[in-house]
């Protein structure tokens, strides 16, 4: 036994953690979200074409169907042949390796049990769980675990022990300002199910258009989206799809601002009597419904019936966010509402609004989610709030009663680096929040907005980064940093990083690794679009020179990409912006280096001639590059960021040779080559240079 | 002027072309399917933002929604910024570079115009056609026009005047082998407009699946098909889809055999009684329908009139292929219709009852069409015949007075290189068939069955063999060669290859490669997948070694995969022979390399080194590989190949060294090493090598 043993211990990657994680056997496999608890046993289960999955209690169709996509990725990643890769309700396996008990079927609502409890022995597997949904979760965790040893295909002895640390933990994908369709939501509901996610916020209208068949209303679609809509069926479909993987679907209807689309073929609900056409441009925008006339309730009772019908999920979400009231001052009506109402403001209108939508929603029986904008006095406690802008709202909102859930420190559309959002805990040790007020923190969600993303490139923005932050949602077991801006960082300031939660971040990445890689068996196309864009670009199949430049630049961050150039719904998202991957791996290990190098007295051989080789291939690459770009006009943005690459290198490669020498540089020189940095740090193509600052560093340890 | 039309003639790629092609314009662009007639003009049309497009008469809605994909990818592939991106009927732009004008909507019918006419001069493009429908297919021609100077991009000055060779031109989908999913067949949809196709014949009902949703009978879907059929709204969604771009929907429900999946919910209609359950074997089987019973019709006539009203489409495809007549000639009942009606055989039995749905497929307003063994002297002459097994039927059809559509060489499942379709010329210049017997061929049909490709794969087994062979059907100018066994050769024996065919085959190449790389912009996944299948493999980013191996090997051809394993609809279809790609360039290239070598003497010092530098390369990837194999057992089963490729180099490095020297070898050693050769012809993981010919014929060189 202990041979096996000593062969599996050699076959986990293991990444550099302190003593403590180190002794903790769930930071030696590639499990995400980490488990609450994992305890090896010994030994290994032996995979062959005998392996199969039988019942100990009836199993649930969305069980059956659960053990039919785990034993066809099985199937996809080992080739072995099973003997019975597909069950029916009816199928009776002999003597299945895998015997899998639940309770009860899962209901799709907040708070239901989740946990599972797997236990790995040579020649046999346990899977229990309270619902079939913990047992989906339990084969999510079964398949991350499967290794191989020289013989073939195993999975070593553990028992897990697992369960959520928050109940609601989503993704929200915004298909309204670029419609995204049926099949890229069916690939993220995979990838969200893999990681163990549970609710699907379904951003269904904007100013850009509106993307939900409605039959009471069908001016609604036909004038408001270009065509590009889902049909009930589709949205059935989609739920359906969902349900099977124990995702619930919240849809969002977006009031009473964000509304052109409704208003190109219901321009009576508008605060501004006109005509409008769908919005092409992005931005905050000042179409609003008219909150003071009783039509519009009628209508939206008519309408939010007709979804609250459509979309089975508890609760709705009616957005209520970025309302610039512009359109309400400026009709005279509408003001007069207000006076006669003593309202200081058109937050306190809005609250009306929201007050007489609650009622209809409550009458289908819905419980309300908004943005943070809907907290108000006036509301009653049972509606939801979601923090988006600044984490206040959620400590507000919890102080006050409200439950809600943090979207702030998770808007992915902002291409900020994974560990950014992997160290922004809800609920951190130091969480101002007495226990009670916890227990309203429901959980978080990941916010992805499509002003900049097509269907082509919408999965690398989500993926893997959306699995990091999964794992704060779930797993107890993650770092927290007080970032001074929350929800506006680009980077960590390194004096905030202790060497504990360092180790745990590498941990991460070194995890997130594998399982991005695992989860393209979904069809997620965050890795392989990648070079299709690189392809186009180039026009041709080489793209190697290209490369070299993305690999190391990233599109800008936060909000500044469109204060760079003007996009609107029909801009192309294929430029190198596009292709650029946000927190470009290139560029983040080689960042590491530096610092590792810096840190350790910058007398590393290897890691001295590793930097070395890196900063010569940059420095080598733009003459080769050049004559691409000659060929490709759509990459002439690009060029002084590629001749910027080449000189920033070479700078580094002059620092390399100093540093430790005795030659002294005097102030001019230094300051010279700050400007070179400072010039290095602008953006071309709305794309960044991520090795700058490394660069810098560099040059900063040059004797002067 | 003289300027710029240097300057982009050095932009056409060229291939070596004889003297008389090489006059020939086209064939120094990147068009695919080659146009009827194309002129240069000399000058160039500059492309900037202010690039639009106008109709000068009424557009319809297809054509305005072509326009509309036509500018999205316009800027998908430039990353201009168009100021109208996107026209809706209304749009009227002010001073339009592109003006398009149509006489009428287009029918999707048999022998629609489909012809146009482009003219591209500075400042100003025309395109002009009777339908919609050549409108779009000028469109088509006009991107692959798009071009670069030092500038940016323009299109180069030509005339185009073009029109269709066949009117059925076609592809099949098998749908029901391995079901697949509504992009899948939208993304091919795109691929096939691309190529100038219009006939999507959708395989939907096999004894593996029942691939429809019937309102009629609803068993039919819910008890064959696993879950896995297209609801009527996704059937006309795909309808409409297709007929946006031109494209007809030919739908098949294979009757009277393959239709097990049919008797699971309707035991009732087969010919032995008994429980059905899907068939997750392939081959033929014995399951058929009881062609005895008045039951039966009257089922038939429900079902098909069901689907007529689904599908609009004039024609209709029963199938009728392979039925073994062993379960009519087992049953006693049947025998003895068959006896009182003086029947000789079951060929006799199917032929009555093709005529009973022949009957039922008029009443509800279909022309019948069927593979080749519907053909039988009973049958009237109103009926279409698709030959497959041999290309005899197509002339006995055409003889006999029937139109026919030839399948036979384009069976795309079956792994042949590109240049066999290529070559199979449906009406060769020494065809026996009078002139109105021609006008009988309405054209081809390549068909994608689906045994052995899951959705992650059958792009990369359509795409891009599929686009030569849309030209065979386009184009008058394609080369001819009568192969010995029409459907069944792996590879153009050498002596039919003169030097014109040659060249044409040459160019053919040159533009497939632009062609496969441009249509990945409509999300097809031929070239994509390849990396995603190799990742899965070595469960890991890097590639490389596997690359180098799998670039020169390729699935075995025609019906070998069955015979050397047997499979499953839920076999694992993620294997290195899922992964290699037919026709594989880089094993080509290393042929095609070796036989100009060698004919030109074996003297170029160039190509001799080129040669020894991939051998070299072969020769050493085995060690690299091996690491890789053995942290994956998933490739054990390709370790040999790996290993032989390494021998195969070495042989080839001993032979480059001896060829031209006074060495001689005796006949042992030369044996010895043929042995050697004729061992790494052998399949490992059902793939072969494929330089191992181009290997041979170095060793065949070696002085003896």
């Amino acid at each position: 036994m202990s041979l096996i043993i000593l062969i599996i211990a050699t076959l986990f990657t293991t990444a550099q953690l302190s003593d403590n994680d180190m002794n903790d056997p769930r930071r030696t496999l590639n499990l995400m979200p980490l488990p609450a608890e994992l305890e090896t046993t010994g030994g290994v289960f032996e995979l062959d074409s005998t392996f199969a999955v039988g019942f100990e209690t009836e199993p649930t169709r969305r069980l059956v169907n659960g053990v039919n996509r785990f034993m066809h990725r099985m199937g996809g990643r080992t080739g072995i042949f099973f003997d019975h890769p597909h069950l029916t309700k009816e199928t009776r396996v002999e003597s299945p390796k895998l015997v899998i008990s639940i309770k009860r079927e899962g209901m799709l609502v907040l708070e239901e049990d989740e946990s599972y409890r797997l236990t790995i022995s040579p020649g046999r597997i346990n899977l229990e769980a309270e619902t079939d949904i913990g047992a989906l979760y339990g084969l999510e965790t079964l398949i991350q675990l499967l290794n191989t040893d020289r013989g073939g295909y195993i999975f070593p002895g553990v028992t897990v022990t697992d369960a959520p640390r928050f109940p609601w933990r989503g993704l929200m994908i915004d298909a309204a300002r670029h419609f995204m369709p049926v099949d890229v939501i069916k690939r993220n509901l995979d990838g969200m199910l893999a990681m163990k996610l549970n609710v699907f916020h379904w951003h269904l209208t904007e100013d850009q258009g509106f993307r939900v068949e409605s039959r009471v209303f069908p001016e609604l679609h036909r004038q408001g989206s270009d065509g590009f809509y889902y049909t009930q069926e589709q949205i059935r479909d989609v739920i359906a799809y969902a349900a099977d993987r124990g995702i619930r679907v919240v849809p969002e209807f977006d009031i009473p601002g964000h509304t052109t689309s409704w208003f190109v073929g219901h321009p009576e609900l508008a605060s501004e009597r006109r005509r409008y056409e769908i919005e092409r441009r992005f931005g905050i925008m000042d179409p609003t419904m008219d909150p003071t006339r009783e039509e519009v309730y009628d209508f939206l009772d008519r309408f939010l019936g007709e979804m609250a019908a459509l979309f089975p999920d508890n609760y709705m979400h009616i957005g209520g966010d970025e309302v610039t009231g512009v359109h309400w001052m400026e009709n005279e009506r509408i003001r007069r509402f207000m006076e006669e109402r003593e309202m200081e403001g058109h937050r306190d209108l809005q609250a009306y609004f929201n007050n007489r939508v609650l009622a209809i929603l409550q009458k289908h029986g819905k419980i309300m989610v908004g943005w943070e904008e809907i907290l108000h006095e006036e509301m009653p406690k049972n509606i939801v709030i979601q923090s988006w802008y600044g984490r206040d709202s959620m400590i507000e909102a919890a102080r006050g009663g409200y439950q809600s859930i943090l979207s702030n420190g998770y808007y992915i559309d902002l291409i900020q680096p994974t560990d950014v959002h992997y160290v922004n805990n809800p609920l951190p040790p130091d969480s101002p929040l007495t226990d009670d007020e916890k227990k309203l923190i429901l959980g978080g969600e990941a916010t992805m907005w499509s002003e900049f993303v097509s269907p082509e490139t919408i999965d690398s923005r989500i993926w893997p980064r959306m699995a990091a932050i999964a794992e704060v949602y779930w797993s107890e077991d993650v770092p927290t940093v007080n970032l001074p801006q929350r929800g506006r960082e680009t980077v960590i300031p390194a004096d905030m990083l202790t060497p504990e939660i360092r180790s745990m971040i590498a941990d991460m990445y070194r995890r997130l690794d594998v399982i991005s890689l695992q989860i393209e068996e979904h069809g997620l196309t965050h890795i392989r679009n990648y070079e299709v864009l690189l392809r186009r670009l180039v026009n041709g199949y080489e793209t190697g020179r290209l490369r070299t430049l993305v690999d190391v630049i990233e599109p800008v961050k936060i909000y500044r990409r469109p204060a760079q150039r003007v996009y609107t719904s029909h801009s192309p998202l294929t430029r190198v912006v596009d292709a650029a991957r946000p927190d470009a791996k290139v560029a983040r290990d080689f960042r590491e280096l530096v610092r590792v190098f810096l840190e350790e007295g910058a007398t590393d051989v290897q890691k001295k001639a590793e930097i070395r080789r890196q900063l010569e291939m940059w420095r080598d690459n733009h003459q080769q590059l050049l004559p691409v770009i000659r060929r490709s006009p759509i990459l002439e943005e690009i060029r002084p960021l590629s001749e910027k690459l080449s000189q920033l290198s070479e700078l580094g490669l002059t620092a390399l040779d100093l540093i430790g020498s005795d030659r002294f540089q005097d102030r001019e020189w230094m300051a010279l080559r700050m400007q070179q940095i400072e010039n290095a740090r602008q953006p071309h193509g709305q794309t960044e240079i991520m090795i700058t600052t490394a660069i810098e560093k560099l040059l900063l340890k040059v004797p002067n």
